[in-house]
């Protein structure tokens, strides 16, 4: 693999889902794959479940890792082209990145979008900007518009879990109080639609996902519909697409008993961090049905299978 | 060992001394004991000694460690039960603790306590919350009310340098300028008790420590009679414990070379950090007889012992 | 090697940038050298490049690290004698050295100036309470008034690049928009004055450096004569050190492709983070005579040589 931004990057996405599995049968089973060798971790955002399972992978794979939190560690980056740059920022992202790119063999980056201009958050400037000028593979540790480590992952978790062959998954928007990305429920649809499970996305009214990660799922505006027979209920609010940054106010969306009882026995997804009683309920997510916490613990595999395919093509 | 919050975690104290004694004397004796394993330290407070010393500490076992400092790596966490989450918290103790546990084989975890209300503080909510939901033996880097490496440190620190079977230990407060914890005077009590030194406390009236901790040391609150002959001068501010995180305002508290010199030419020892000519006078901590830098350098063996134990149990 | 503060700290400059150059040719040469002991990195003002490449260098030697972000890590520190330490700093650097010299093998230490009083930065009271106090070999990673591991690493791009024997040099003053600290001048013009090479030093009026660190070189107020047969043209920017602390308002000391024709086809060389068209010019900085990113590239082993060398004295 030579770069991990979107599921594009991977020729077979199950058969990466597959070895991120044999990662977690054996986790040092390349434990000396990344000796010698660096990954930088860029966080232009906060991050707890990523920093944490990205630094665990490179270490079961014997590789060092230099993490930076750009602001806090250094100082805040231009991304614009022919600016005179005498304001607040006291580099431009082509020496930046290009600089990165000599101190590490592999970089990850975390960018979340502004959510206030859709067209920018869309163009994934800053990402780009990374991989034009870093001349190194990049894995997305998430960016304005996808998180594909947790596809990746939530998927490995689908696999673990699923009692037939083509389970219905049903990613459903949940409530919050703040606009959030669209990244999560983006890479999920578009991963899904790579493999052969009955998906089918629920939302609101005016809450559409971008028509091009949508693909062939099924889309409901009736919640309750769409979680009838459900094998495996994804939570996850997103802002809205269309009228750019928008919050809902939507809270009968949220997952409780009630809402899980009309399903399959379904197991309860959420890629967290999630806000208790607002996105799902306390009795939820302390149930046998939820399996958010293995799901947080398949990212260290997710994100080893990742740089251990990148690594062997180095 | 299966956790470490407080002495009563630990079968045999003094066994526990000598273990460190043994790592200082020979650091690498154990250094694949770690290999492929991964020690969490989560800091909700800043630290310099602490952190320092138990990376080194785990750096001599061959445990790699992923540091994160809570609220500036990631986001506030909510510790209060059946709350609804739509404040400024973003994630709730119980899955940020459970997630870490995936990630890592031990946690250390630091965290101070408000001192605006005693019980919420003497409940250790946090550390609790950690325990119970993290599923890993969880090492208490200082917590609300205990301080236990340190005191291990100063146990350490006591047998490397007494001159007789029971020395004479003073724990003093001592003047500061804001409130305290009382973590260390407490802990320090606690492991003290366990052992055979003669075990004084003195502090001015109204900040007697929890008699929890005391136990069966001698109380005084003139000063200089408890320092006459004493062997070791342990100073340390604590906010009172009755009038709860109240300052007091005791400048004769001070230690000084006229204090220093009622004392059997005792050591002199503090956790650090200290305040100069507040806490203690610059003749004093430069004295040959102040030994806080090999009291500080000890927390590296006190830790390594700690983990060590854990390491072996696992 | 004892300590790296300055070039006077180094027996033979020209050795040590052949020793980074074979560092270069074959990184992981001497990859357990490090083995069981710490490198300290201690940064009092952000870092970028210095931060990672240091960190690099020590990974190629198997030397672990721990990086500490004072103030952002910790709290702050007094570090003047005889204080009553009453006020917004709980530790002396007396104590905090010390500390960190009982857990790390070799420190480095990075302190900007403040700029507003001379006789306080050059007196280098930060990083010479670290060298007295800590017990360990310091290596200076960027200090008020010098940054040697840039030095290093400028003569090694230099070595790596000249088509003479004798290159001429010019350092040149360029624009920007706060003041900066003289540390890369000065440094450069006492490392470039070990050399054999010419060196042209072009400033405005009244951005004289200091003569100690001026040396033999030639020094002009006019930039385009200056240039003139230029094969190495280094930019940077300083603040006035005889009106200390003062910007210059002179645009026409940028950089330019206009300013480039006049030179011997030189290479531009500049330390980084560098303010795209207030220093240099777009074209300039993306030309095929821009050597930045080589430039900042060869930190990692201007950085190994340095740490190399003490390793071999512990």
């Amino acid at each position: 693999m030579q770069q991990f931004l979107s599921v594009e990057d991977v020729s077979d996405p199950m058969a990466l889902v597959s070895e991120a599995m044999s990662c977690k049968e054996s986790p040092l089973q390349a434990s000396q794959l990344g000796n010698g060798k660096t990954l930088g971790l860029i966080f232009f955002n906060p991050s707890l479940r990523t920093r944490m399972s990205t630094v665990k992978a490179a270490q079961n794979l014997g590789l060092e890792t230099i993490v930076l939190n750009t602001g806090q560690d250094s100082w805040q980056l231009e991304i614009e082209d022919q600016v005179v740059m005498n304001g607040n920022k006291a580099e431009h992202i082509k020496e930046a990145a290009a600089v990165m790119g000599q101190y590490c063999d592999i970089l990850g980056i975390r960018t979340f979008p502004g959510l206030e201009d859709r067209d920018t958050d869309y163009q994934e400037k800053l990402l780009t900007a990374f991989v034009e000028n870093c001349g190194r593979p990049v894995v997305s540790l998430e960016s304005a518009t996808r998180h594909p480590l947790q596809s990746l992952t939530d998927l490995l978790t689908i696999e673990e879990l699923k009692k037939k062959e083509k389970p219905k998954v049903v990613l459903t928007w949940a409530p919050h109080i703040k606009p959030l990305p669209q990244a999560v429920g983006n890479s999920f649809a578009e991963w899904v639609n790579q493999t052969e499970y009955e998906l089918v996305i629920a939302h609101p009214e005016g809450f559409d996902l971008d028509p091009k990660f949508v693909g062939s799922a099924t889309v409901m505006t009736d919640q309750n519909k769409a979680l009838e027979d459900a094998d495996f209920v994804y939570a996850k609010n997103w802002s809205s697409f269309n009228d750019y940054g928008a919050v809902g106010d939507f809270p009968d969306w949220q997952i409780t008993s009630e809402k899980m009882a009309l399903t399959n026995q379904a197991y309860f997804m959420h890629c967290l961090p999630v806000r208790r009683n607002v996105v799902v309920s306390d009795d939820v997510i302390e149930s046998d049905q939820s399996v958010v916490i293995q799901q947080a613990g398949n990212r260290v595999y997710a994100a080893q299978a990742v740089l251990q395919s990148i690594l062997k093509s180095l």
